[in-house]
């Protein structure tokens, strides 16, 4: 196996990359390595810091963990009073100079630090990891949140749209990465690697993901699709283990039935939207018939809000204690006569239902709303596992995405907090609160 | 052709990288565009603003231009009287709201603006385009040095070292991209398909350049590679058409004889250090019998200097029409008997004369010797080409690059200005100038 | 760079096929060795012989290569006497033991000596150039035809339709491949890189090949197609420097304006057909707005022929000597006046004049007439090119491929030698020849 | 994902070989269409008839796949009577035209059908497995044998060692290949995704595997190897869930634990010699520590021969009740006290006990040392599974690959079946078979 040319070259450089060269330490503390590679000029002795630091951190106690990230948070800050001084300076004499002096004393040390970390090849996973620990202890150490700041405006550009790679997965793809599909699935656990190939092995299931340059084997997040023939009712349907494989060409609707972000590290940079655009884009091109974009979602805050909703009712229903059972057991016997009532509810907490800015309360509906989709249908029994039960008595949503309206839609939301909804949906709500749906605009057509 | 399956999702998606999508333009005007997409919160509308204000760039006037970035640099910068205020309330009281806010208000709004038509694919490679216009309309408009520390910034993050990927330039490599080196080589011209050949095909040649992900068609920078049987003294040898091709495992040195950036809009980004080390690596990895890394380098500064320092003279070389002679025709008609003296004016100049920085008035000495590198050998006679003639009367320089002291050089260079150099060039430029060289090391081997 | 992992080994395997590597000899000869090989049932040691056989090939002097194929032709051969008795044998007991027997014995022994070379990597490569040579020496040594009867039955099998890789070849393709773009072009020579660029980069040209696996950088053969508006009527237009690229939306014809088959030493293995029906599928699915797909072809037989038909003729015409002119100068002065008179001999050329097999004397008629294309017109002035002249005054024909009779057309030369015309070179043939052209049938629709 | 270049076209058609188009019949019998496809000069045609020859294939009876092979055989096989007629005619004129008519005939038309069959792209492994069905009927229907030497005929042509692709599987690889590994691996079974997982990703474990250019997504045989310090004695030790991975440069061993054909249609093709060399030499080149090479291998026929040898002794061993239940239960309870005994017939077994060829009668002996191995060692309680007790009493031999003498034993054995061991091997046998062993040679040093 004689190895060179150019393809040599080229994949392996893509494909291959270097994982994170482990080095021994050289007895500098973390911090002392911090110190000196900010100090550092020369790229050998940076690189060798850079693995040091990344090497010390993954060592690091839990207390050690804090001291570290205390040390960026304080003694990497940036020094306010100098900037308040070179902000009078600019002010006086806009000069290219007294701005270049202005941003570098208005940026925190920490920025410029985790930037040359980042220069050690394989270094750009390494961070994102190191934020998802920040994050774990940002509850109990608020201050942190100030070096929170940086990560998310250097990975805002790092993993700027324009550098992320959408690719399918299929059963073809390496075995390394499907595990990692299996692991980070956070709507409809995947059980195992038989259940894993029922999804993305058929022809009317697809799965695309974005990847990183730099993290070739890490996906971001990644959408599950299934092509079928009308809008779907429950995921039973969906996952079922024996179903009839579809002709795509048969196809007139793509349902979105799971959507899961993969690294703790990049909460706050969103890549949903732009993901569920770009597989709308593909499908489209690719299969002709399919005319409808429809998501199976869930509303992971009904079962919640509906407990407190019971317990304000001045006559609570009878079916109340079955409610607060299924929710404990996480199975719902009986409430399959309340599927009506249960839709109303649902209806009413998706489209009235506001948090204190004014915004829906299920996170789920957020996302999609503000993505321009609109409330498209709501169905009782839809995802009968423990943990759909649980969540949201096994209602699941349809939101819809209506490729000619996306826009108004996103606006309207964006500006009015105007959740868009079907007639079949207004029906519901207003069955279920009848003067309170008055910023309902039912989609037109 | 039939084409499905995981590699050609991703190996489309990485190699054939959309270019960007040429829009029509729907009326606004670039500046029009720029204010909408700053104020837009729809991802769609974005993308289509972003390719809009790229594409109407490329269609701006000169006039245009210089309005677009005046835009930019005023309309566009930051509150400082804003940021004043801000800086006060984070010094007293240091939340992270606080910090956010300040930060915010500390980023030229111009900042936000590239990192949104960034979201566009295909969209950096315009950007660096975009601020290599800028670059040369900033002598006659200065205030846009502004704006140009914005595109800097961002460059800085997005061509950081760790997202660069190193590739093989040989004569496997897709025509498109060997055309960009014949196009980019700075050093000594590439004359025709034939010359690059002679350059890359050859098994003791090399070329490697950086890539970066999203810009696989364009290389950011190449150096081409020499293996030889001891340091060569003249670039004629390694160009020549007839040589005789060695076998590498006989080679016991690299010469790196031409290093070209290829991006004018990267000014600034540094790869050069970067490149040369990865290349020694890589090379001491796959051929064993290599010992010796050294440059054949031009001096291009030594000409200039040499008339001022020869007009300063109190009695001026017999020869010095010569020299004028050659500087203005390109040939060194008798030149070669005066190779000593002009060997010994090439050290003195190299290692004694400084810029107002203190550091030395030869752009490719400071750039290797920052690297680490030494003075190790002066030829005359090695580049006799017309623009070699004309630089520097035909002289080259031998960089060395001595890995087990490439550290304590950089440092010695970057803290002392020290530049080290051979027993032999000292002994140059001692007899060139006894009294000045006090600040010479020698490298003590 | 460190490389491993799966597309590693996968990529630089199938891309970076190791070139045979070259041994040194142990003294053998060349058909010492190849009884040697015969005998050996080690595969190390065969693989070593296989070696040195085709090292030493290369280095036969003509008087070395007469002999060694003289070796092969009359010591390798079949045992006539033996077969006829185990004919025999078979004859009377049909037992698989028999048949195998049998089949070993018609074996010539040269068979399994080119299989056993064939299993040293690069081999095959090495075998199709020795049989270039072999074709060379045919002529004056026509006993060595027995020994081209193996070759042409293993290349069969080796260079099976169903093992050979269509690619496209474009401005991205490697330089190396590109290059023997230039070399192989037999029918519009390629000057140089930027001939071949303008016959590759626009988006309305394009350029296919096929390859054997084995042979990664060898294109077997390739074609040129133009995407135009209109079926052609000069190879100028197409070949112009300074045209304007079409969008190929625009198009609605394909054209093949040359088709070159690149290895000598697969003579008799035809590959066009299949290669221009790929085409043609691919090209379908990928433009839909091309509906005709088209030849612009040589005749290269028609001057030859013209010539001794002008002989013939009782009153030859008064243009005669300028005909005789032009096909020795390769200049057409004057002769545009003819081009209708040149166009009808060209119809009766192509329609009526037939070789002793029955088939046209053309060569390329019979190509494409047996793919199933008729001839649909003939064009003067189409290609002014020196060698268009000398070889057909400068006339060229368009073959069309209709989708929906091919497999009719096809059959009808097939079976019945019959010339499928249009009904304009149908009247060209019968002004030339009013009572020859019985078996013309004109395309009905 | 805008596809186009360089890059997909040939990856795509490389990597995502069109699987075999499904088409509907027209029709025609099997038989018809093979009738036809012999008769047809027809490109277009062919590659139809081909097609649906392949797809009625699939859909035949048991019944029906008899008749469809009876026909093969005794309709497509050759005419003796001609082929004697056309021998005579060659002895007595050896011209080359003679020689191509007696070629012809001496081919049985099955073989030219098989061969246009081929044609169709994704045939080739069609045919693999229409071959598997015809093995299948052999034992009932011998005459088929006939159809089956042209079937071999072809497969050594077609799947020659120089047409071969070696590739390294790893936990990267494609997740539909690796369930390939884990459905053939045929010693030692693969339980399920986490066994097959602590095969190929530690990294001292390696599988290496053949692939063909036109069944990418198909391994031919793959070789399972450990990496370890020293000989190993048992499998266990090998596949343990909870071993610690050994850093590969500390190993001084590679052990072949396993080898596995996949293709029961390509019986008879050999390929594990030319994997075994190929995986030695990769490793050689890779990791320069190890200077070992051995198997760890089953003796599969070793129970049944030891049965057979007790029966025959004039006083059985106090024991062969407990190895006539070993060999029914699958269980050794007790046998380990006679492990000496057990290695001593063992012993005597793969030195002594010859087939009626005078070969060894142990399948997996003769292979190894036919590829020149030698028998290295013995092992009681090496493979404890069921299968392992069932077949051989829990024993395992090391078959030793000595690089330099490969060639010399390898040449013994095919010539004079020379069985080459150890000094403690032939102690072994001797203590068994004292005055038997008079052909055993140890290997000397």
């Amino acid at each position: 196996m004689n190895r060179s040319g150019f393809f040599y070259d080229l994949l392996s450089t893509l494909f291959d990359r270097p994982h994170l060269a482990r080095v021994k330490g050289d007895g500098r503390s973390i911090t002392a390595l911090c110190e000196d590679l900010i100090a550092s000029s020369s790229e050998g002795a940076s690189h060798n810091m850079g693995q040091q630091i990344l090497s010390s951190f993954t060592e690091l106690t839990p207390q050690g963990e804090i001291e570290f990230f205390n040390y960026l948070t304080e003694r990497m800050d940036i020094d306010a009073d100098r900037l308040q001084r070179l902000s009078a300076a600019y002010q006086a004499d806009r000069s290219p100079e007294n701005l270049a002096s202005l941003l570098a004393a208005a940026e925190p040390k920490r920025q410029e630090l985790l930037r040359r970390i980042n220069r050690v090849p394989g270094a750009t996973g390494e961070l994102v990891n190191m934020r998802a620990r920040l994050l774990l202890l940002l509850k109990d150490n608020p201050s942190f949140g100030r070096t929170d700041l940086d990560f998310q405006h250097l990975f805002g550009s790092w993993f700027n749209r324009g550098f992320l790679v959408p690719r399918r997965i299929n059963w073809q793809s390496p075995a390394n990465i499907l595990e990692k599909i299996i692991k980070y699935e956070a709507v409809h656990a995947i059980d195992d690697w038989d259940d894993l190939r029922r999804r993305v092995e058929p022809a009317d299931r697809r799965c695309y993901a974005f990847f990183h340059p730099v993290m070739p084997d890490d996906p971001l997040i990644f959408v599950e699709v299934a092509l079928v023939k009308g809008v779907p009712d429950s995921v039973q349907a969906i996952l079922a283990e024996n179903r009839k494989v579809l002709d795509p060409e048969s196809a007139d609707t793509a349902v979105f039935y799971s959507i899961s972000n993969c690294q703790a590290g990049l909460r706050g940079v969103s890549f949903g939207n732009s993901l569920i655009k770009q597989v709308v884009e593909d499908l489209r091109a690719e299969v002709k018939s399919i005319g409808t974009f429809v998501t199976l979602s869930p509303m992971p805050g009904f079962n919640r809000w509906l407990q407190q909703a019971i317990a304000k009712m001045p006559t609570p229903p009878a079916w109340a204690a079955q409610i607060a059972a299924a929710m404990e057991s996480g199975t719902a016997d009986g409430l399959d006569e309340q599927a009506q009532w249960l839709r109303r509810q649902a209806a009413h907490y998706l489209v009235n239902e506001k948090d204190r800015h004014g915004m829906p309360r299920d996170p789920v509906a957020r996302f999609h709303l503000n993505n321009g989709a609109m409330v498209h249908d709501i169905h009782a029994g839809a995802d009968m596992s423990a943990n759909g039960v649980r969540q949201s008595c096994g209602l699941m949503v349809n939101y819809l995405y209506d490729l000619k309206k996306i826009g108004q839609f996103h606006e309207g939301f964006a500006e009015n907090h105007t959740v868009f909804t079907s007639r079949s949906v207004k029906t519901l709500a207003d069955a279920a609160a009848p003067n309170s749906s008055g910023r309902i605009l039912i989609n037109g057509t």
